[in-house]
């Protein structure tokens, strides 16, 4: 027990110090690491094939929404980037720059992508020439850069992987609906596969994507009461078919500006799901997404009859679930809590008592509930624990935000909230003036994060200048 | 049938123009596209697709032995590629530079990857301690950049995508027998699932990967007789290891440099399923890449009874194989063409006296034989075709190998079997030195290709030297 005592100490406690607890666990879950290349990770195996559960779920999802995956090159000239105005003046100024190839000056500088709306413009105008070629329904999964000056893994990096999708359609009412539905994808993913609740609604102006009409996100809660964007899916309206000339000649024959859409999620998702079901033993994964599902751990594994039982186990749960058998000569101790550590959802341990028994013990995650199994019932009961893992830590968050969500009418009663009960999502009316949001921003110190949708507003006066209301907004502080 | 000729007509035949051929299949079978990134491409939904496949099949083929997939960062500080000196010398020349954050100069500038084995030895040297922690069996998928001057879609492009494996071993067996695994497992790819006979073989001194001891490949050959290199495999000793301190402890407890190698294939693949298989008609897919698998075209689809049946077909076939319905009003021959040009293994034909006798048609895309089948059993017969058509083309692209082979002994051999036969390979013993290497690619356009494995040499004299010969070489030109 020494060395399971040693590596939980390692980690400092949530309480202590939020931001140390996130940055051990990346470290010692061997999710990612540092290298000399500064403000960008290492993805390692482990974080890695979350990742690869994160692609496999989501794609499966965009696909079944009719959409196709493509590859845009990385290098955007300088000019293409400049052909939205709006656009290049949010990006430009975070760009990496390649200046040369090999020992020769480029003519035209190029930045590596930052986001690829401008080669996606670029490709359907190129491609789109009748309305029998829309919609153009395209996603891209890829790396971006972005050269930010503070980063921390998952969360801000200066590289960071995603998927970007960009979409042509014939109406605007179709781009809008496009909008709503991959927001609606996202939204559904993150509640029913990262078992993270999230508020959907729409950004506010001074909060928009640099080039779209509108702006939409789906805004989850960590545990800290910080909120944490999760996913954007943005309508650009004609903006950047007008800037890019992508016309369709339409039923009756006349030439078409498209109306566009994209939206993106990122590596920063797991980010999300550490800081929202991790605790001080370490990662909670959700069963969707874990790369292991059950540990099997033998118990007394020299003693005869163990180590076969063990494997027979992991061959036959291999059939129905993600499985890892340590048989490694670690102490049980120092395994139990290493994959408490990596947060695999369910533990198995199979030891001489129970193989006389014709049983198992399972140990959830996040309760450490010990539950004997019988073993001609295994399948059965492991997925109905898995299944109760996930409910519960969905749970958990759900109430975590509820509890953090505070009701304001005033900017005292802000401060008050805040004060008492420490970060969380105020929810107070707006008038609609960027004025008035930098000033809650400033005297609170929470930002707006979004006007939720679906949600009813009473009407009311602002929180800030106490004229007539028109949009409820959640604020917050932000990841 | 207008549309149907005129759409043929549109690509050029390769016996016209061989170059011409390839582009026009890249550019009307929709799978790739230029943009003003010059040197890159944009890959489209089709082409992304045949990627998706390689990916799929590839990635399962190594997680089977045992690989993990991991993600390193897209730049390479200059002093980090600087460490091992062959490495630097090979790459540097044509890296493209980022050297600008933003409006700020970089203090010293990162490459964008041309290949990641610098970065892999910082991450090993940073966690490997013990031999407990061998081996390292990682891989990663990502796109990788080399300022090239002349380029061509999927065969040479400033930015392509690829896999590369990197692994760390605790001795120099350990690691040749993961070279010569991977190679095989490449070999094996490329012959079962894209249909395309390779040699196996090691490359000459001079040809070898920038700070490899011995580098693998598997070449195959196109249509017109050059040779592709389909893939390699590298063993790198133990000199990135010195050169960026990789030691672990052995169990004597003796600090000791692990044994390093890497590999990898690209999308230059696609390249090579377009020159192995095609035809003027267009593309001939391997049926376990393409993304259509059977296109279903209705004949008669007005008439009653033909959509629904059509549709139906595809949910059942749907449940093996990867189906397209094509219900759209264009012209059977439009259809026809369509999928012909995009290398549909199986067209299937169902029309109203198909639907009479129970019936469809099957025809095969490289033959064009037509098949009756009962719809009762139209999953067997679809199987048997398909599996039929990757035997064939694997034959034919064999056929063309070994017409295309030339044993020769002298140099006037060499000229005469190229002159009279077009390229191919020709096999030739070499003495090992660089100088007759070279003067063999002088005299006779061919350089050398690899040292095929498992091939006996009879012994005998120099090709070019007439001296003692220990190496069977293929040469041939290169794409």
């Amino acid at each position: 027990m020494d060395e399971q005592k040693k590596m939980v100490e390692e980690i400092t406690s949530m309480e202590e110090d939020f931001a140390k607890w996130y940055t051990d666990i990346v470290k010692k879950a061997d999710l990612a690491d540092y290298s000399s290349v500064k403000g960008c990770m290492v993805i390692r195996p482990y974080g890695y094939a979350i990742w690869e559960n994160i692609q496999r779920l989501l794609d499966a999802r965009f696909k079944a929404t009719g959409h196709e995956n493509v590859y845009m090159p990385m290098f955007i000239p300088e000019s293409l980037l400049q052909k939205e105005k709006d656009h290049v003046k949010g990006f430009a100024p975070e760009v990496a720059w390649v200046t040369h190839g090999g020992s020769e000056p480029l003519q035209e500088r190029l930045c590596v992508r930052p986001t690829s709306e401008t080669l996606f413009c670029e490709h359907y105008a190129a491609t789109v020439h009748s309305h029998r070629d829309l919609p153009k329904l395209y996603n891209q999964w890829c790396s971006v850069v972005r050269w930010e000056k503070t980063t921390r893994p998952f969360l801000r990096t200066r590289e960071f992987l995603w998927q970007e999708g960009h979409t042509a359609h014939a109406t605007a009412q179709e781009a809008v609906e496009e909008t709503e539905r991959m927001l609606g994808v996202y939204a559904d993913f993150c509640e029913q596969d990262l078992c993270m609740p999230v508020v959907k609604g729409k950004k506010t102006e001074s909060d928009k994507f640099a080039g779209a009409v509108s702006t939409y996100a789906v805004e989850a809660m960590m545990h800290d009461g910080k909120a944490l964007q999760a996913g954007t899916s943005h309508y650009f309206g004609d903006g950047f078919a007008k800037a890019f000339n992508i016309q369709y000649t339409d039923k009756n024959n006349k030439l078409t500006y498209v109306h566009q859409t994209s939206w993106g999620v990122s590596t920063r998702l797991i980010g999300a799901v550490i800081m929202s079901h991790g605790d001080n033993n370490g990662l909670v994964l959700p069963p969707a997404i874990a790369p292991i599902q059950i540990a099997i751990l033998p118990i007394a594994q020299h003693k005869p009859g163990v180590l076969e039982k063990a494997r027979e186990l992991k061959e036959r749960l291999g059939k129905s679930f993600r499985v890892k058998l340590d048989d490694s000569d670690n102490s049980p101790g120092w395994k139990f809590a290493e994959y408490e550590m990596k947060g695999v959802p369910l533990r198995l341990e199979i030891g001489p008592k129970d193989i006389e028994k014709d049983q198992c013990v399972l140990v959830r995650r996040d309760t450490r509930e010990k539950t004997f199994a019988p073993l001609s019932e295994l399948e059965a009961a492991a997925e109905k624990l898995l299944a109760e893992l996930g409910a519960s830590i969905y749970k958990a968050a759900k109430e975590n935000m509820s509890k953090r969500t505070y009701a304001c009418q005033t900017m005292d009663e802000i401060t008050a909230a805040l004060d008492k009960n420490g970060d969380g999502f105020v929810k107070a009316m707006w008038c609609g003036s960027e004025e008035c949001e930098d000033t809650v921003k400033e005297r609170t110190g929470v930002g707006s994060r979004c006007m939720p949708l679906g949600q009813e507003s009473a009407g009311g006066a602002c929180v800030c200048c106490g004229k007539a209301a028109a949009h409820l907004v959640y604020w917050g502080k932000a990841y």
